[in-house]
């Protein structure tokens, strides 16, 4: 675990983190645009970054949100996939080019307009967007910045291009592991709530370890599957969340299975800080159901335990309400016509035995000892920085067969309420 | 739509409400009780409320919680479906009598006395409890109260009953309808959270019309389905929950059409009571999913988006976030792998069309109305009766079938989270 207790200290973990792997450059810029909407009423600022590969990479891959309703970028990126090679990827804040009318018209010209200052082809470029739905993106003031933004680039760090692309985020956030001669480094944005409206998480993955596009692709699922897609704020999924992998393979390869695991490191670890930087965030939940029959019904109770909006505003205050989360596995396993036996049910938080042989195992001095210990996982980041690592760890045991798995989650404040209502102006 | 400006006004609409039917008896009394738990530490109020037929009848029907892990009451509730005749309700508030060791026996040993008072035998009484648990029913206590209780019927209104098995309830909750010759009557306790923990909902429904005990059953299956669960408030379904409806067969039959549509519209707007009653609740939401597939998915996808945390606070705030609606069915549907095309779409709030043509029909008059309109549905319990009727109408066109479902859900605002959050003590 980390302790962070100031700003200086938490930059300093990410600066660390943040080095680029060989054979990547990285750079921003800025602009500001009047939005078409508005009636040139208000100027907005928005920023540009660039992640840039020396040469055109065959390994690379992508995973896009399922929502119905995606935005510009998700539409341009799938079609990406069919590519053999690929360059890099333009990031843009602000702005999330969903629902606006001509987005993939208006996005192709500020990528087509970036692959002639760089003498590349356009489809090699994977465009990425987070902000206000419903407005165009300014795409002639985009174009006209990506001569400077090619002009800024360096081969140092990360930690720009994930400053570049905050929005409400409280803190930029990256990962890294070592893996080989190699690394494997991640950079990310979001969940939480953008002006005004949805949760868009951007994960871009560097690495210079060799592997092929399938086994890139291969591991790259199995990763997220263990990690992002277990994480579980709003249970919405927005229109924009998307992850991007590329490799530059210039160092050795490690295997599949070494690769993976060090993939799930990093996005485990990307995973909790996109929880801890969820809005009005105060607890990470860690859930984790063991001795399931399932690991797909292992992940979907977890979710339900920690969507529930009972159990998440108990772990706001600090409450350890057994009575809570046993109800929602009730009420997840009834409704789903799976009848659990609940004398076979244990469930403990930070390690502590709370219901077991169908009992409350409760009293009064564990009541303290489990209400200390939800205190001590809370956090604030007034400071704008995460002063801990740390997460209300509950683990719940069906004992009905072997499998297992673990879902991230956060409660629910005052100020997630806060954040979401107050009206667009 | 009825508006109520004093809680005066709003009692003397519950007492013609109340007017029990034909052939049924009411009563309540009060004890006070020591919980065990608590080693005599504090003592606890409670209230006992009987509804008794003057005979037993062979028409009655009950629906339960699908929650896995249910309490006393829902386990002794499912043998009663197996008898020939009933004879009324033994309901108490404040200990729920869920996960607390011997809770059958001691709910068993209750209606033991309540039916050697009054000459019945105990497999004619439904229990129903409400309140704290993992604590045990004061069953002594309670037996020395039945004499009493059976003292004090009267056959005249409904509403000392529901007012007897409050908890946190702001209001009591009665709804009735004529019905042929007869009556529908029916009283509500929830679905806030009560002190400490889950949102049980108890309803029971009583009539003088005739009507045979398989067309009763399914009458009353259908009207909740349409009703009562397609509330959304938590998501959570409760331990406790119950329906229970009773005939005394005095007035004549009316068809089983007329008495369906009957226990429909009382239901109907028992429901909403129910919504509008839930703890921080300012707005309650009705969301009508037409063009649907099937009924089931208009059901699901209305209950996805009452559900969304986004759009739950977008309303609290009298925002008309129309990004955050379009996006939770596109979450929805795009996660059930049902390719819906958004270019069918409609969704209007208040008849305010904001979504058609794939596009975003807003500009600047339309916000202001559509946030008048938000801002004149929302309401506070703080007289602690519900001033009006309203709910803010979201209606979404898919276009791509004919079913359609209406679900109910409320917003989520600071007091939820406060009232749900606060450490039990």
């Amino acid at each position: 675990m980390e302790i962070f207790h100031t700003r200086e200290e938490y930059r300093a973990a990410l600066e660390a983190r943040a080095a680029l792997p060989a054979g990547f450059k990285a750079g921003v810029a800025s602009l500001s645009f009047f939005p078409e909407e508005l009636g040139r009423a208000k100027e907005y600022p928005m920023n540009l970054a660039l992640i840039l590969l020396d040469r055109p990479t065959p390994s690379f891959h992508a995973l896009f949100t399922r929502n119905l309703f995606c935005g510009a970028p998700v539409v341009i990126g799938r079609e990406r996939l069919k590519e053999k090679y690929a360059r890099g990827i333009l990031v843009n804040n602000k702005i999330s080019n969903v629902a606006a009318p001509g987005g993939v018209e208006a996005q192709e010209s500020v990528l087509a307009a970036l692959a002639e200052a760089l003498g590349e082809r356009q489809e090699r470029f994977f465009p990425a967007s987070t902000g206000i739905i419903g407005w165009k993106l300014p795409a002639a003031e985009m174009r006209a910045k990506v001569g400077e933004l090619s002009g800024n680039l360096q081969s140092t760090s990360l930690l720009p291009v994930a400053e570049a692309m905050m929005t409400t985020d409280a803190f930029p956030k990256v990962r890294s592991a070592r893996c080989g001669e190699g690394v494997i480094v991640a950079a990310a944005k979001g969940a939480g709530m953008i002006e005004p409206n949805l949760a868009t998480m951007l994960v871009f993955v560097l690495t210079d370890v060799q592997v092929s596009r399938s086994s890139l692709k291969k591991c790259l699922t199995r990763a997220a599957a263990a990690t992002l897609n277990r994480i579980s704020i709003d249970s919405d999924q927005s229109t924009s969340d998307m992850v991007i992998a590329l490799s530059s393979n210039i160092k050795p390869a490690v295997g599949e299975e070494a690769f993976a695991r060090g993939l799930e490191e990093v996005l485990g670890l990307l995973s909790g800080d996109i929880v801890r930087n969820g809005e009005g965030v105060t607890h990470v939940m860690q859930v984790t159901i063991e001795g399931a029959p399932s690991v797909e019904l292992a992940e979907s109770a977890g979710k339900a335990m920690v969507n529930s909006p009972l159990v998440k505003t108990a772990v706001f205050g600090n409450d350890p309400n057994v009575g809570r989360l046993v109800s929602s596995l009730g009420d997840f396993f009834g409704n789903r016509g799976f009848a659990l036996p609940r004398s076979l049910l244990s469930v403990s938080i930070g390690g502590i035995e709370i219901f077991a042989g169908d009992r409350f195992l409760l009293d009064e001095e564990k009541e303290k000892r489990l209400f200390a210990y939800l205190d001590e996982c809370s956090f604030s980041l007034a400071g704008r920085f995460p002063p801990h690592d740390r997460s209300v760890n509950i683990t719940v045991g069906l004992n009905v067969g072997t499998k297992r798995a673990t879902v991230l989650g956060a409660d629910l404040s005052y100020d997630y309420v806060k954040e979401n209502a107050s009206y667009r102006s």
